[in-house]
């Protein structure tokens, strides 16, 4: 039965590649390569990746067609898809809907509309069950004065703007019932409100801040550097990128979000503080790729130092997608297998994982199997519903 | 009580390293930095590093002060250290014998005064037991003819030179009844013959080739690729290094050893052929440092292409030498516990691990801790004894 | 007037990369980026891009389209383009003859064929003059046993296989009076047999080997360290590239002759011999992209050792293809001025130059400018001809 | 004849360097590594290094001997040199003096009395001259709204703080007659009114800002793409560094004239603007030692972008104090030649060359050699001193 994949940044990068590349392993005319759950011997049944039906939110209007061919220009796409998978871009083109602007409407109005929008979506193609996710534009850090969700709920009809944009778009997906991926470093459904929401409408959530580059090798390495008992002392990078979202960066506030996020892997994993500075530049001629050098200086037997330093070039949307793609699969899973609130057995695909799950990539990467071979077996029953502990670590 | 260490290169550059690196935490002027098992956390009890004491082989006179002083020049031990220890270096300096030179005398002979030099120096020290370690230079790889142990002591005894020096170390330590570290590529204890010896005398073995430098940051990255459904289609490196380990890799018969150990890790991770060569360079200049710098090619969603490269500047003694003696204090307590033949479980450190133990460095680290809290609690039975499969894998 | 353009290995990537980009610039749908001539500032008169007419030999059939399509794919040529200019393509695909395969024909023969096609083209087309670039694959080292030109063509008379395939389309191009250069370290023009051809029949001739990568930066960072007095004391590489040209270089004999011509920079420019080699390896899947590492250590005061690293990834048609486009206007416009024999004046533009040229960047570069200038000025007269020193330094 | 070297931070790490390598090099323990002007064919006739005699300002007290000490553990000097040389480190320890530190006294009674200490200095070891080299910590940006010399002088003698710290060294400086090299990005001599002071004392002075690192491999990589007419389009780089310059360059404000002076050079060069920032972080962990990582985007051919990068790892202050040695000669030598006020000629040894040098590389080579030609041949005449046009640039 058909699942939809609800994109929030429905006309960015990450979402149009996400679009046209699922098209196109349905269509035969590509492997579901940087698929983690696809990859051999990954345990469990998901749905497959034709079953997923694509709609969303954005505030721009430049067409998804257009937005394929700039990614082919500057090699995100091959050339020859855009044209092959036309029907299945229009399809979701014909899909979106506007988003949010602060102060076109209250922020009342705005959640009614944005989770009609997918309400609407989910009966007309008849979906078993809708998964938000966020690829818009990262935000400024922003704190949500509610706790309790009543609070929220009375702020929200007094017309207040309670909630930045991404926490709007998760209280929208909640209140439909819909589980969320929270894929950029924004607020999104982080305030504890939220939690209760997500919760008493039994759709789990996961997040944030897509894991796909300097970080995920950060928690890669940091393990063998733990593991070997060397000792880390400084660890300084610097990302230049370019794009839509390198633009954003560019702005201090958004790099806030960012930075906070990639701060916490190495320190958390070796277990002290670690000197150093991550440094994030916009660079427009990179286009859609990225680059990060790291570097590294390390303490070895009898205080020798040493050096390791690293240099990534990846395209962001490349490395996105097929997770997106993966996240709304495995949330969707876990709503059919009764899980709500937070999962903290996917941390393994965020920089700053939710729930306490923890910045160790092979740690990580053991607690996703072990979760996807437990979704396999599992039947939803009361009992297992009662035992949910939804923000904590189950082991 | 205390534990024997019996280096074959005993003067050299990991051998020294190791005698004054002990010697330097004993007295309290060094931290166990680079010990594995010192780490917070790793469990099991070992002997400490102040029970070890220090004996060997080599073929070479250069007094251990004076390659100690050399190694301080070149950046690998403390300056003060030298004088600080000196007690402690002519005690390990009074225990190294002649090793043995091809053609000097038979190798039956040889054997036994080998054999003879470890358990006069268990006697005189009242040794619980002594593990051999092979830090000696590094051999060109080499076919032993003789698959059983009668037909290898029968061809021994008619004067024949039936092994390669490192595989003769390995049969006198065996004939001791000693523990043994391959931490070279030689062939060393790999030959099936001296397996068959190893475990009728109940010496546990492990090796081969510690993994110090570029190939465990291979075992640590490989892993990451793969569960990213990441496809890595080309791996090439280039080392440069100097230093006695860097002049003997510079003729190319012992190189070949080398490079085999070194181009097993990554196809094995990944499960598929990957293009890209490894060279190994000897740079004088680099005195006792490593440079590595690895280029990884690797497709991600839709076929587009990425890089990943990265520099590893190390000094190999300095990762080595903890190593060392990490290793004596596992394969003694393993012994202790009734373990003999091969222990996969060791694979953790060497670049082409015995016993079928997989490069996967996480999976490995997985499976050395594991070890660790088996042994804590071990008892030796009959029954344990039995169920050894000593060449194949323990899960 | 028009100037003809001769491309031995006329359907390789450089080759295509070169007809396709003259095109386009005559077009006016690329900028001349990369012309070292055509940059502002750069002195003198020479013809422009849009007079060049293009043909040349191949040994394969690939036509020109499939070639640029291929290109365009690669990334070396803008998709757009190959449509765009699919006339001037087949115009120059109507040009390319039949090359030189050692067996089908005596080299006698062979010479005869490859000059007459050469002198018909000039004919068709009303060329003022055709220079002849050797952008055919790299063959092994070769020697040439006659010193004199009488003695070779006796023994090419004689149906003898007296030259390499490089050196007989050189004796071709300078029978039928033209210019020539050697963009490949091939031997070429170099017997001084054929440099006594060039100066009987006018031509003026230029080598070798292209330098477009890591040898370029090599002679501009080697200068640097010893304008410092900073003791280089080891430089090492590794190559790794795909394409065809990496896919001939797999050849470890034709490597020989790439790595004998890259290893001359350094110890020419710093005086004196450096420690290190480097590497050329074959990478498919870095199809027409190069990656060079480098890794230079120096000495400062007081025996301080210090490190440098580059990594140049760089596209090696397209850096190679305009400087084809400079060399050609260059050698026609150094033939009309009456020069003839080697041209050392060229020497910026080549791994192993030719005639005495060194190898420092930023002087070859004076050079250039000075002989671009008195290109400007010059008139040909007896005197000047007779002054013609072409094998030596001219200052 | 003997010449002074008074250092204003006489107790940094690149004023202590040169002292005890100065030493090293009269000693016969070291060559003379690093010192542009002892280069084999670099011409001219200098005062010999062993005929430096040193002192200079300071405003801390640390000791020369453990400040040597100190920079032998950074691996910056050889251990037993500090041993070796402990009479010429006391030597020039007791000809340090109290620093100018604000507030303590007015500047003109500062002037007088740094001036004053200067003086005594060439008098009681009778110097023919003494070159002053401002080695101490860089300052934030700063302007001096004192246009002419008098108006300057008035407000000293008024009792104003006028000038920052360095540019009252500078003042002193002039004031005593003596030659000023600026080696840091501090505002030093540029004020107007000081290079009115210099020239009518017949003073010359050179800076700023000592070019010994990631700008010198800008300067020598530029003028590589802008030769072969490559279109440079980013360039970004991050500094790691430790010591006390680095501990200084923390400090936003200090860190504002370093990163001024090492932006001009790449667009200087290239003759258009050029994206991306120079990072420059403090990283203890590092100590003397620094690493710069550079990434540049290239434009060829077609439009096709390319890429470079490079990691630098220097010792800073050894590379610096070699070329303070040469400084300070060459500055003896023009004055003795005639010269004063600014010296364009030296720009080779700057980060921001004052005087209108350029930031080329080889160009400044060719300007430095030729002029180390000139003072070889130069007699000073009234003629030779009428024609100086001292902030201009000579041909
Ligand atoms: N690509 C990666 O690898 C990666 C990894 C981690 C996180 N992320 C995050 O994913 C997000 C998307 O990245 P991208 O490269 O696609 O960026 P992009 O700039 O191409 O796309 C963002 C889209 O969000 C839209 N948008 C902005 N505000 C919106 C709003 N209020 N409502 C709805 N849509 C809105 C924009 O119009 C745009 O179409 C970014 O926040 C990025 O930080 C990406
Ligand atoms: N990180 C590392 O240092 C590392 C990692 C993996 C493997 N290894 C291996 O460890 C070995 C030791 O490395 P090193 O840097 O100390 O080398 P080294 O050259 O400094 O020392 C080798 C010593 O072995 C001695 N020797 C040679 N032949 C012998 C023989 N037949 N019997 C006894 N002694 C003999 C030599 O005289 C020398 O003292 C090498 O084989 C190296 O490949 C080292
Ligand atoms: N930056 C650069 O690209 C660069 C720099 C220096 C030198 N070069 C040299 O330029 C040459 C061309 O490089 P490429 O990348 O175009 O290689 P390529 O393999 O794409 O093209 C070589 C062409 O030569 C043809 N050829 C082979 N033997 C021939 C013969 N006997 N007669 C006529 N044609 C023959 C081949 O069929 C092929 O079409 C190589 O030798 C390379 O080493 C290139
Ligand atoms: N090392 C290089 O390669 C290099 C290159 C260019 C510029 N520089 C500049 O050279 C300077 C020295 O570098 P360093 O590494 O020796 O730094 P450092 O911090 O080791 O030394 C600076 C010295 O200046 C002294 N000082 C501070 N204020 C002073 C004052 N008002 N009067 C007198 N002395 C004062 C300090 O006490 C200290 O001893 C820095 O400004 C640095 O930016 C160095
Ligand atoms: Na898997
Ligand atoms: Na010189």
């Amino acid at each position: 039965m058909p699942i939809g994949v609800w994109l929030v940044g429905a006309r960015g990068s990450v979402a149009t590649t996400a679009v046209v590349g699922a098209a196109a392993v349905r269509a035969g005319a590509a492997l579901p390569t940087g698929c983690v759950i696809e990859a051999a011997g990954f345990p469990g049944d998901f749905p497959p990746l034709a079953d997923l039906v694509f709609g969303g939110h954005d505030v721009v209007g430049t067409p998804l067609r257009k937005r394929a061919e700039l990614l082919a220009q500057a090699g995100v796409l091959p050339p020859a898809l855009t044209t092959l998978l036309s029907a299945d871009i229009d399809a979701a083109e014909a899909e979106i809907r506007h988003g949010y602007v602060p102060g076109v409407e209250t922020q009342a109005e705005a959640a009614r509309r944005l989770a009609g929008d997918i309400a609407d979506f989910r009966e007309r193609h008849g979906l078993s069950r809708v998964v938000v996710v966020d690829v818009s534009s990262t935000e400024p850090p922003a704190e949500v004065p509610y706790a309790r969700l009543t609070d929220l709920e009375e702020a929200l009809e007094s017309g207040a703007d309670a909630l930045p944009p991404s926490s709007l778009y998760a209280y929208a997906a909640f209140s439909a019932g819909c589980g969320y991926v929270a894929f950029t470093p924004s607020a999104g459904p982080t305030p504890p409100a939220l939690d209760e929401l997500a919760r008493r409408n039994g759709a789990p959530y996961t997040g944030r801040d897509g894991k796909t580059g300097e970080t995920l090798i950060k928690s890669a390495l940091a393990p063998m550097f733990a593991g070997r008992a060397l000792r880390v002392r400084s660890w300084s990078g610097l990302n230049l990128l370019g794009g839509g979202d390198g633009a954003t960066l560019a702005d201090p506030a958004a790099r806030a979000s960012k930075s906070a996020s990639k701060a916490r892997a190495v320190p958390a994993i070796v277990g002290e503080d670690v000197e150093g500075l991550t440094h994030i530049d916009y660079v427009a001629d990179l286009g859609e790729w990225k680059t990060a050098w790291d570097h590294i200086t390390f303490e070895g037997f009898l205080g020798v130092r040493m050096t390791m330093q690293f240099t990534w070039q990846g395209c962001d949307s490349t490395l996105a997608a097929p997770l997106v793609l993966d996240l709304v699969r495995l949330v969707a899973r876990a709503q059919e297998a009764g899980h709500s609130g937070v999962l903290p057995e996917l941390g393994y695909f965020f920089k700053d994982p939710l729930g306490g799950a923890g910045h160790d990539l092979p740690a990580q990467y053991a607690r996703l199997v072990e979760f996807a071979r437990s979704l396999a077996g599992e039947t939803v029953t009361d009992e297992a519903l009662k035992d949910e502990t939804p923000t904590g670590d189950r082991p």
